[in-house]
């Protein structure tokens, strides 16, 4: 019994095929590729959405109080229902609300281990048959999760030129009697852009002529610092009913703690009697749930963090903004043509045929880390290829030295 | 656009299916059942294993202390990777070292969101046609996770007459090339059984006949109370390969902060070669990560809770265990075949004939709910009807007026 082909049991390929979607992956196999001997400077990791390690973006000592509150209270040890506690349900309600023309309460929020509502909400929608509208470019996990749900995926436009902006045309050229829903993340992922109120009603509308949903994920919900406010999509609810996907993780720069939640912003109650809300708490019922200990003190969280809090993190990501879009325009070879509004992201187009030896955005990235020590994410991932999506989200001068790195390695790649 | 009909998305039932299936919704129910203007008497819940609710069971303040520690460091509000940070991995790994006959490393463990191992390791089993063994009874987040995954279920028997042993003959007659892997569940839930290492050696010389894999949930580690010490599955994996699935909840009593982890106890490196360990760290990509502000406390809970705290939570189940052996004898209609010796549950089967108007082990859990506002679990939950699961995780006196009401329940409901 010694030889594999013996064993009942065998590899899968299809969470390979999955996994394969994921940033994490990629972002593994460039950080890997980094030779600090080569470039001697320190890693500057632009990969991701996650500020949380530079000192100016810590979050609030009120943030860090709440959950040691909860923590000495030995209240929250215990397990959690499916759909996540009382106390955290409402106060997020009660949040969220503040935004909506319509109250929502308690009934109306799930609670989710980070990036999970993802998961379930496509499990929801999936059935044998069904398609989803997603954006491109988009935040993978969307497209990994689909790919293991085996619902279909079909993908609309985000215009560059127009700031981002879905292609309406293009969404109804796609959609047929099978499609289900649309995603639409605002503010973007991975584009930094913030839709106009005018825009998110256009997509409302088109939303309730195909009969489809839409997931409205604002994991960046308030993180907006152009001249766009946010607007939650929950407010065109009664035009098509949302399902919206929100998070502590970035705007109280905690990703870590896993912590989200899926708010039903129906107020005509389409989603309770086609039974997709039930569906959720089933789904909610048999899957991960997030740590009691931290429902425990997302009361406080939502009740105490100070507003100078979420004023500084705005004003250190439009300085960030500001910095970088200048900066950019000094670098051959790349373009962004979009100054970021939003969330923490910017995508920068490269001009492939003008660079020496390097061959697309995989290499770029690669060959970026190895010689420079600086992380950006290959645009593929997120479906455009030969861009890359780089974080403002780190210290200024964090961000100033890597768009230098970044200059020197373009200059010294580009054609003579 | 008003009617329902309109809509492109629907109800899922597989997922009420899967849900239906969960000791959360099935003891949601029982509870809503409770009627205390009728039994004037406060709830006792011996429905779930989560002791946490009473100050004696209160997790040692040395566990709360590494929490705290964590957030306050601000080191911890980062994204974790998916398989967990080194740190917490490396400590666990010493920690399960320690019972084993060879030492396993950090790339041996991979942390999990609270009991989404099981749900990770059966996506990672499944394929077309392949088949898992699971005990009856059985923790039913199994049956409910199987379902899902597509992969076929085939039960074997534990013996209640030989303290919940295997049936190995059932094994081996269930068994054929597509069966993948084997689930023990030592100590036992539902059953309170502690296998001894000779049967253990047995399951362990048939998963090696079939060619299988066991999956050895010892989420209830160290909890033993009874003659028998607790030996790990792992310490057989020269044997079979062994899938460890571990977990803080239990022995340290903080279900609600959902931190397990799978360990691979695989001394001779097949699942290795078979590539299941890459589809595990694939699974894990895409799936939900435990906080990494709790991955962070991990080495301080591990190094630093006093073995003074472990025993005083066994020495509290063994009086509780001894205590419940002996009432329960003193009610009519019921039989504990079995005094519980591990985890924190008794099986107690009902004398159904005897009843004069309950009808079957819901119908007695129901009404008992109401009448007494006791919660216990029936064992069709589980897969033996019309027996019923008891958590003996309660202070003594709780427990012994819980047991008290029990005996006025069945006195008043039995035939005469």
């Amino acid at each position: 019994m010694g030889k594999q082909e013996e064993w009942g049991f065998k590899e899968n390929h299809e969470l390979h095929a999955a996994a394969g979607f994921t940033i994490r992956n990629i972002l593994e196999s460039i950080i890997g590729n980094i030779d600090q001997k080569r470039s001697g400077k320190p890693m500057i990791h632009l990969g991701h959405g996650d500020p949380s390690i530079y000192p100016c973006f810590r979050t609030s000592v009120s943030v860090e109080d709440a959950l040691v509150e909860s923590i000495r209270s030995a209240n929250f040890n215990c397990y959690p229902s499916g759909i996540g506690i009382d106390p955290a349900r409402s106060a997020l309600a009660e949040y969220l609300s503040k935004d909506l023309p319509y109250n929502i309460t308690n009934d109306d929020v799930f609670l989710t281990a980070g990036a999970n509502g993802i998961e379930v909400l496509l499990t929801v929608l999936a059935r044998p048959g069904a398609n989803i509208l997603f954006p491109r470019p988009n935040y993978p996990i969307y497209e990994a999760r689909a790919r293991f749900s085996e619902i279909e995926v079909r993908h609309f436009d985000l215009l560059p030129d127009k700031g981002w902006e879905v292609d309406l045309d293009g969404v109804k050229a796609l959609a047929d009697k099978n499609t289900v829903g649309i995603v639409v993340i605002n503010p973007g992922n991975p584009c930094g852009n913030v839709f106009t109120f005018d825009h998110m009603k256009k997509i409302a509308e088109t939303a309730r002529e195909l009969g489809i949903l839409v997931i409205a994920d604002e994991v960046y919900a308030h993180l907006v610092f152009g001249e766009k406010p946010f607007v939650p999509m929950g407010v065109l609810g009664d035009m098509a009913p949302v399902l919206t996907l929100g998070s502590l993780s970035k705007r109280w720069i905690v990703p870590g703690w896993r912590f989200g939640w899926i708010a039903i912003n129906d107020p005509t109650r389409i989603l309770q009697q086609t039974g997709v809300v039930a569906s959720i708490k089933s789904c909610l019922t048999i899957s991960a749930d997030p740590p009691t200990v931290i429902q425990g003190a997302i009361p406080s969280v939502i009740k105490n963090t100070p507003k100078s809090f979420f004023l500084n993190i705005n004003k250190l990501l439009k300085e960030a903004s500001d910095l970088f879009y200048e900066k950019v325009k000094e670098i051959p070879l790349v373009t962004c043509p979009h100054r970021p509004e939003g969330s923490m992201f910017a995508m920068v187009k490269l001009n492939m045929p003008a660079f020496e030896d390097v061959v697309d955005d995989t290499d770029f990235c690669m060959k970026m880390a190895k010689e420079e020590s600086v992380v950006v994410l290959p645009g593929d991932v997120v479906g455009l290829k030969n861009w890359v999506r780089v974080s403002i989200g780190t210290e200024p001068k964090v961000l100033e030295d890597a768009i230098g790195r970044m200059k020197v390695f373009c200059l010294k790649h580009a054609k003579h």
